[in-house]
């Protein structure tokens, strides 16, 4: 299929101004688009770069529109119009089929169109919806489910019974539903338990590379409708992420905790568990959430580098700071001594 | 097999009291559990949904034993004696055999009851034992040895030479005796150093998802017998970890450090190298651990959250900390000028 | 191939003294050495073990060298020459060729000596350098390129059309090419930009097991020659790490952050993105970087442990500290009316 600036518009609910009928088949940034590619502006910074760009067309806000020296594509969202017309310019390449290679359970459920890649494994039980992906080595274990247009990286586990819905997006190396660290203690040993519940992940969610989701205990792990996980984040057995919750990466989440919608997580973080934050919080990065947020609103606790001998001071202050603030209290007892 | 409240009752070593032919099948929460199902009560919150429970048996204390509806199970520990219940009625499924496309050297030696799942490769020399499960797409090294009764996860990762010893739990992902992290500098270039010690893993040892454990470089990275690693922890070259000692997710530990028995870490912890902690010592979550600690006990270093802006102008006065001590120093001197 | 103490001297363009003609066949530590070792003095610390040694050869600075009771290797730097002696004496095992249950596709450029290991992928399109080695389960994308004696260790990933350079380690579990973490917030929703830029990998690049290095949005991600990654390490998309920089553990660097030359970061840093950090820039672990660093030199924030009791006062003066400096204020201010 060939885009031109006008069936791009009419796909995207946009309107357009100049040459309708060229074709587009690719995106670029300002200064590296060419005559075939599309581009976007969603900053006045970049307001020179537009009016130099080589690009086709460009997505702009009306406002800007004067300045572009090609096609417009006009959005009040240039950001997320972009990102729409760049998932249809750049289609991946995922011919459908079943490596022969891969080692697909005879009683697994696999939908049309479906690829599934060399070394893949798809056990017992499992179902596998149309049109969905699941790259080289990846494992999908017996009665799991994989939506409607689903992807699995190269290497990415799926273990038993666990289940995702359309339109995934599971990166390479990520692990869901290995067992949860349960353990009772007994003494000194520590006594397994055995984690019986699943992980639950709705549609359009997005789990990075090497991200790993544990399985509930009894109930299940659960992760709603567009949320998007990046790279190297644990999610503890039990824990519920609210829908359209996004967290960057290196975030720790501990068992039980219940996350809102519409969070966002700026990466680096620690949650503890059997807390609930509330929807609508921005924790930034290298947040240390240590009890239940009840209120929206955004929330830190990172310390930035100083020069490491200046950090050095600032440590030992703060190490004194119940000193400093006893020699307060008595300055202030002296004086109220003298006055009466 | 068929468990029933008596069955049940005689293996745990525990009393029983009600209808001891109950068959029971499974675990549930108080609340989810039905009339074949076990379950346990460890705390007394749970005491009103106890005596609505319709579990066929429950786990709980002799204060407690009164108001259960239904069978009970005595003990003074009632989640530990519900962890090894749930371990006896929730047998994993692994139906011995060497998948037709595992590839396993003709040299290596693979005990009774293994379970080599689909795409697994055991090289050389490896040693799998009784009773041991290999997932799918895991990989045993040249002269590895796997103990008896141990479980790898799909893709997990046993590297050459390393040994893990019996009932041992490896989670998807996990990369066990990769390359320690060894340079030695020369001008602006690092020189690397080979790693030639090994990983050596005791009884009874768990390793969660993604978590990665080095090689040492001359000597060997060591966990010794029931150490509980969660996800996505890091253990450098060189380090010791002492019997019974659990660690919670995204926790980081540098080489060499040598860390006691019976320690719990709450996850997202750094510990650096070359230091040693005694037995008996918990560290918060988020803990930083910069020199050796050589007394039990607790230990914490993470700031938790505050709205942004009250965060902001706290780590505004903490970097103005100095100057404030200096105020103070000097109204003391002010007024110890003027009492002289 | 035999090594004597002469033939290591002369390859490794060091003076020697003693026995030349001893065969030297592996390494070992100055303790454990026995008479067929190369060891190593890097610190007066260890000059009593040295006289001790059992070692058939140490290299060691020339004002040690008169306490070594065995033949001498003479360096400045003995560290960085033992660490190339042991590369020599310490070969890797592996037999060029492609184990049969390797998919490697036919239009695929495989270079002489290779290693392909069992399960690995190779797609189409992709370059194999010379003598490079691909570990068990690894996967090489489509059109991605793996330089000369460059090694994958199992299950690895290099995605579709990222490069790597010559003389690369890239240990098992480790992620490279994954989709960068890009979203244009459209109402409560996340749209997914895609990701379409590579990852460009020097020469002699290290990267740590289960290390995930994202793909650029539409430029690239670039690790320059030198770059040193250890384990558990998020690099993410469009970020560019200068020549020769080495990275601790569980380290995150944000998205298009861009990081000097011969830098160092200690361990479980977090750097934000859209920042420039100089070159020679030292970062200690658990290091928060916020923005620009624009000088050379040491950087810290990390808090250290303290007992628990004693840190729970801290934080609670800690977020009392504005009251504190208003009290202050309120002191000086009383003073100098008093003084007027």
């Amino acid at each position: 299929m060939v885009w031109t600036v006008r069936s791009l518009a009419e796909r995207l609910g946009l309107r357009h101004q100049g040459a309708g009928d060229r074709p587009i088949t690719g995106v670029a940034s300002l200064t590296s688009a060419g005559p075939d590619d599309l581009t976007f502006v969603s900053h006045t910074a970049y307001l020179d770069a537009l009016a130099n760009t080589r690009a086709g067309a460009v997505i702009v806000s009306t406002d800007h529109a004067g300045r572009a020296p090609c096609a417009v594509l006009l959005s009040d969202n240039p950001y997320a119009a972009y990102a729409r017309a760049a998932q249809l310019l750049c289609v991946e390449h995922s011919p459908a089929g079943i490596d022969p290679s891969a080692v697909v359970a005879s009683d697994a459920s696999v939908g049309a169109d479906v690829h599934i890649g060399p070394r893949a494994v798809v056990e017992a039980g499992a179902t596998i919806g149309d049109g969905a992906f699941i790259g080289a080595g990846a494992f999908v274990g017996r009665d799991a489910r994989v939506g409607v247009g689903t992807r699995l990286g190269p290497n990415a586990v799926l273990a038993h019974g666990c289940e995702m819905g359309a339109r995934c997006r599971v990166q390479a190396g990520a692990v869901i539903g290995a067992d949860g660290f349960g353990y009772a203690r007994d003494g000194a040993e520590w006594v397994r338990i055995p984690q019986l519940g699943r992980v639950r992940v709705g549609d359009d969610v997005d789990i990075g590379a090497n991200t790993t989701i544990d399985r509930g205990a009894l109930d299940d792990t659960v992760l709603e409708d567009g949320v998007k996980l990046d790279n190297l984040i644990q999610i503890a057995h039990n824990v519920h992420i609210g829908a359209h919750t996004a967290m960057a990466a290196c975030t720790g989440v501990a068992g039980s905790a219940r996350i809102g919608s519409r969070c966002t997580v700026g990466g680096a973080a620690t949650i503890l568990g059997h807390l609930e934050i509330v929807d609508d919080v921005h924790l930034n990065a290298m947040s240390f959430v240590t009890k239940s947020i009840t209120l929206p609103g955004s929330y830190s606790s990172g310390l930035p580098v100083e020069n490491s001998a200046s950090w050095r001071r600032m440590v030992a202050r703060f190490r004194r700071l119940e000193d400093l603030a006893r020699r307060v209290t008595h300055l202030e007892r002296e004086k109220s001594d003298k006055s009466t």
